[in-house]
């Protein structure tokens, strides 16, 4: 039995913890969000989460007897996941980290805290969510029928009932668009975001996205990083996706053939289940490392997900 | 740089060393067949393979600082691998061994090797062609999004200008038609084959084959063996594949929600591109695990292939 803790009970984190729920292997015993923790070695009901309020509830559960932590927060700062996962570091606590982060320029903070978590004993598995993630991993596997790859192409389907149930996240999405940043995106009230999709009809198109697949591609030498492209399109009023979640890889056979190789989600997966999925996956392979004594941090892309029952 | 052997020089052995040829961190050094070897510490060239002949060929290169073996050899009988893994674990060789094998039954035997190959410091990595093996770590991948797996489905689609080039192959598929078995197959002429393709214009439909795919999904906990089916329509007058070769799994969501995930590969992709290019990401992601001292038998579904430059 795996002891889990989910740090942020935003949309991502609410679904992470019912994820948990249906796992034999795995327990939540853990959350934490800003107002406060809760803690239950016995494990924890994720339909009644009652935080007990505290300023400093990660350093409380640092003290505790669980075996991972699934960091399912906001990366707003762009600073913030290598800030938590340097105060895990400093804490004194060992055990296995999944975050499931986006954009290049994160990862290469937290790439560059190897030595450190490594000496801490922290196994750090990153960009363990859909994209970067699942379909990363797809693409490696992909990347082996050819002797040079040319090209991979991501592109994701959203559709979301209701935006305001995943405030930050559609924040995220928004600085990706033309004319936006990380900055301009988090300072818009609520108000400003529907009067932006009132614009589009609910509609968030996101074409050359930072996201961190093109780096951990090129760090295993499958391709460059610019080879990589991340796109998508979000609709934000309907639940059906507008298209279907994909990645492509085109590449050239050792006979000299062009071709392309393809990973289609399933329409009726939605974000949550593509990305809560995975990060429990790369988890489970996590310990696996952690109890071998393998510390520092791994990518999505290098390591095989392992299935959670 | 990975000094590689290839042992079997068939249809597939000669594909492999052509592949190796393409790559820079890899360097053929060895090759044997049943009527001799050749080896290399500077490299062999694939065009021009000139055989010492010899009974030994294996033992020979056994004494040799080779870091791998790619097992490119037709498993008849079912037995054989099994039989060249054990040799090789009384040898006192070390290194990592890979191999394509299809049938589950050849898979078990493998597996029970596995506290053998830790003893002598082999790192033994199973099923690492295209089913089992690329499309199996799809399947792997695609499990993710899941809560519980209902179907893995893998339909290939070959398609080759002439069967004689694969004898030991086209032997082996014929084995899994009603009415075969492996022993059939072997004692065939290559007149009644041919006489069997003319009657079905050159076409082999093969269904509920026995492949290692649900075993190596089994093991994992992804779903029951039963629930993994493998079939194929081989072409062997016509390198156009019949049909596209893909890999659907379909589950349960989180949620509730029922969905395929679909993985399809480039119908310009040739059966050589798709299981000599995995067997060599498997035998680099060995290399790394015997690097840091994990020994044993893992199969294509447990480890992420790296790829090869």
């Amino acid at each position: 039995m795996i002891n889990v803790g989910i740090l942020g009970l935003g949309g991502l984190g609410k679904a992470a913890a019912q994820v948990l729920s249906q796992k034999q292997e795995m327990r939540l015993v853990a959350v934490c969000d800003r107002s406060g923790y809760a803690y239950d070695p016995q494990g924890l009901d994720y339909r009644q989460l009652t935080l007990t309020p505290a300023d400093n509830g990660i350093q409380i559960l640092q003290q505790k007897p669980i075996d991972a932590f699934f960091l399912a927060l906001p990366n707003l700062p762009n600073t913030f996941m290598a800030e938590v996962a340097e105060d895990f570091s400093r804490s004194g606590w060992r055990g296995v980290l999944v975050d499931a982060l986006k954009r290049t320029s994160a990862m290469e903070q937290i790439l560059a805290l190897n030595d450190q978590l490594q000496q801490s004993q922290i196994t750090y598995m990153t960009g363990c969510g859909a994209t970067p993630g699942l379909l990363t991993a797809a693409a490696v596997v992909a990347a082996q029928s050819f002797s040079e790859v040319h090209k991979v192409e991501i592109r994701f389907g959203v559709g979301i009932a209701n935006w305001t149930a995943y405030r930050a996240t559609i924040r995220e999405d928004i600085a990706h668009m033309p004319g936006y940043d990380l900055e301009k995106a988090k300072a818009m009230t609520d108000a400003e975001i529907e009067a932006l999709l009132e614009q589009t009809n609910g509609i968030l198109t996101l074409e050359n996205m930072e996201h961190a697949d093109d780096l951990m591609l090129e760090r295993l030498g499958i391709c460059h990083r610019s080879q990589v492209t991340v796109g998508g399109i979000v609709d934000t009023r309907n639940p059906k996706k507008p298209i279907s979640t994909h990645m492509k890889l085109t590449g050239r056979t050792f006979e000299g053939k062009i071709a392309t190789h393809t990973f289609t989600l399933g329409d009726e997966t939605s974000m949550a289940a593509n990305v809560c999925g995975p990060a429990f996956g790369y988890l489970k392979a996590g310990k696996q490392l952690h109890d071998r004594g393998i510390y520092g941090v791994f990518t999505a892309a290098e390591v095989m997900p392992q299935f959670v029952r």
